[in-house]
């Protein structure tokens, strides 16, 4: 075997290390029983040892420099090699131990977040988030890559990503979305949420999110649906790619607009060359991409007039004792109806922004060490009056809401609202291509849409870094405007504003 | 660390890989989409693979060394190192590649086995089991631990088992089976299984096998059931031990002691006292003891007039379409039926071990090279019409009907039926000791039993050899006539006869 060859193998394994850990993470979230907690982390501490050691081992080092030697170096290869080199590279610097105590923490800090949540009280998380706080930073030091500790961590989701860059975006974006919402807030229309929370049948919500999820593309030969706490995609291959979205009785977005999501998760996913499929390639070009995708299909798509006109005369037919005296408009103004709210991934696409920019700014002060984990509910409930000018009644409505810091991924938060921005620009391109797309997608035609995205993003994988591919398709850097644009032309329509 | 500490430790983690490994294999029966197949494979393959390269090292050998000149190992220590040492020293003949072979051809294998036995055709099958037996020969071959072949393979599924032994023991009970066999069918008493063929709703059988599991004993918190095309027992920890079951809509017994006996298999996995929790004791005696479990609770409980005293008004409220008018005796008399069937895990108490017994003869003949692979269906049909007095219509009624030849599994079912010798002697001696059980039972109190087979069995795990331990709870050698005197008993007094 070459050199590269053996360098790819290297690889190729231990991405098979990251779905076997997929796999028990998975499980762990979606059907292990409560008392096998402790023994789930010592199996995931395990394999993220295994895999940590392989990783960092002169062996992979030794390949590494073999293949930084060769020079002619096709697309794929030269992808493969700068991966895995920049993986290697970053690992290099954070001790086994402080992996593995990493892996732990997340391990039994979802389970506590969990109670946490559970019984609204934020204490029995604390010493949970303060220890994993405390490795991140320790993990931050190490690695030491960005301006601040906070670059570093942002670069593990979000390669080249500074909070400097961040903080311009969301500065400007925040401007824009406060002139939105003031013009909404005086404008004539009264949109309501009301219909949205009738009682709506679980099973028949269950259905009707696999139908659609099955339309949009989403192959069940190759991936599945279960339901859990927090809804989230997760390869097991990428021939196993599954995602799971949560049903609440009386809150109809909540099953339906998660499904959507994972699903546009799952549809990049599934959708690699398949020369990359062995390879460290298989995966998105960075988290803000990911995002890109699940938002596109869940804002841009799922909460458009076209997708409705298609979908709402099935979904009344489902449910016609909440709906069929309301109408396809009604519904389509309900769903977006704008209104600040307390909940992150209940939140409309105007105010969703704001939650992010809330997140961003206490993760960039607990990295800068200018905040006690003790303050954070009250910093929590403070930036929320400020940017939502709402109160939080308790902290499973507040700080307790999201998993991700119980699994230690800050830096993760402002990928989402990158997300929306990449989401925007995209589309803007392929409308720009195909001027009847809209009409397709009222239709029921959703594959014409994912064969662009295949086409320009899916397939690539992490072939190409995300500013380099975000250019390559669309011809611009990432631009803030095409998102305030797309919410202005949206929002304005719906409420008559000029 | 001391030395002893490091090879528990070590034996600690190789157990770790192997629970590992049963949720890849878990998750593949239940939940895996179609299409991840070959990927799946691979992980397993690499699962395989590292723990074995670790269980084969020098570091395991040097380990096994310095324990073995420890002179006061206490009870557990000493059972962990013979565990460890046995396994070592099987391994160590195992070169990895076959490890890894076997590992993958059974995934393969077992698709290409499902594949068959829903076509009904045995071609399908044929080049997957060719190629297993071929690696299972040299797999003997190369362990070559007994007089023969076969009994190398039966050592791994019931330590110290020998072909010559098991012989003797099949000979003495088919020789008693068909007496009694002879007797039935000369009595007048007429059974039939058509109350069982009635529709009963899939939804409602499985709700009441969870009802009935969770009164024995089985604990949710540690434990979950799942469906899957054949019912299996696997643990993920001490604390993680999952069932599975399968329904049949025109079938209630599939489904109802399905989940019974994959119950018995649980409540021993679940019992281990915590001592051994972390150990490679944490497991069955042998497979055989491991049956003995679960046939005593579906079979020597399950299908007791006692048992049914206190289930069968449930069931009736359950399916009163079917049941009303169908009396508690006449119930326990349909599951009792005696009747030569095509189907092993559908036949009932008395012709059960004439299925093994087939099994068991045609596996002697592979291993000893006197029959080649595409004659064995018609092997397989010509035994059926000698023992059973039946034909086959179809592959899937025949040879396609088990799951284990997929696995690799050969000289694992001869030890179905030692679990029923096992547990007819264990069941004897637990009544001597409590002369009110079968009145506890009735009365739905199955705790007190549990507790008698934890105290006597579970807790203990694998510290006995299988024949010590039947010895140290019955004070005797296993000996097949307590389950001759337990059918004798049983079905002579249902059918009447002196």
């Amino acid at each position: 075997m070459s050199n590269l060859n053996k360098l790819k193998e290297r690889f190729s394994e231990l991405k098979k290390f990251k779905y076997i850990n997929n796999l028990l993470q998975w499980d762990q979230q979606v059907y292990m029983p409560d008392g096998s907690i402790q023994d789930r982390s010592s199996l995931i501490e395990l394999i993220s040892k295994i895999s940590h050691k392989r990783l960092i081992s002169n062996k992979t080092k030794v390949l590494i420099n073999k293949a930084e030697k060769i020079n002619d170096l096709n697309l794929i290869d030269s992808a493969i090699f700068r991966e895995a080199k920049r993986e290697y590279e970053k690992a290099i610097k954070i001790p086994t131990d402080l992996v593995i105590e990493i892996a732990k923490t997340s391990i039994l800090g979802h389970d506590a977040w969990k109670k946490a949540r559970n019984k609204k009280k934020f204490t029995i998380f604390k010493p949970f988030l303060a220890k994993m706080i405390e490795l991140q930073k320790e993990y931050a030091d190490r690695l030491d890559i960005g301006q601040s500790r906070y670059d570093t961590l942002l670069d593990d989701y979000e390669p080249g990503a500074t909070s400097e860059w961040i903080s311009k975006i969301f500065n400007y974006l925040s401007k824009h979305i406060k002139e939105i919402l003031n013009k909404l807030k005086n404008s004539a229309e009264k949109l309501d949420q009301s219909i949205l929370k009738k009682k709506y049948d679980p099973k028949k919500q269950w259905e009707f999110s696999l139908e659609i999820i099955k339309t949009l593309g989403f192959n069940f030969n190759i991936g599945r649906q279960d339901k859990s706490t927090h809804p989230f995609t997760v390869s097991l291959s990428p021939n196993d790619v599954r995602i799971t979205t949560r049903i609440l009785e009386s809150f109809l977005p909540a099953c339906l607009f998660g499904s959507i999501h994972e699903c546009g998760h799952a549809l990049y996913d599934m959708g690699f060359m398949k020369a990359i499929h062995n390879t460290n390639l298989a995966g998105g070009a960075s988290l803000g991409f990911h995002e890109s995708q699940s938002r596109l299909w869940e804002n841009i798509i799922g909460k458009s007039k076209e997708f409705w006109h298609y979908w709402y005369p099935k979904l009344q037919e489902l449910f016609p004792e909440n709906l069929k005296n309301y109408s396809e408009d009604n519904f389509y103004k309900s769903i977006n109806s704008v209104k600040p709210s307390l909940i992150r991934v209940e939140a409309d696409e105007v105010t969703y922004s704001l939650h992010i920019i809330l997140r961003f700014e206490i993760e960039n002060l607990i990295f800068n060490d200018k905040v006690e984990v003790s303050e954070l509910p009250q910093l929590w409930n403070e930036k929320t009056e400020t940017l939502l000018d709402l109160k939080i009644p308790d902290d499973s409505k507040g700080i307790l809401q999201d998993v991700h810091w119980s699994g230690g991924a800050f830096g993760y938060f402002p990928t989402y609202c990158l997300g929306n921005l990449y989401a925007a620009q995209l589309y803007d391109s392929i409308l720009k291509k195909d001027l009847v797309l809209k009409e397709k997608i009222s239709n029921g035609n959703f594959l014409d849409l994912l064969n662009y995205l295949k086409k320009d993003v899916h397939q690539y994988g992490r072939i190409y870094h995300p500013k380099e591919l975000i250019k390559k398709i669309t011809g611009k850097n990432l631009n803030p405007d095409y998102y305030i644009d797309y919410l202005k032309q949206k929002y304005y329509q719906i409420h008559s504003i000029n």
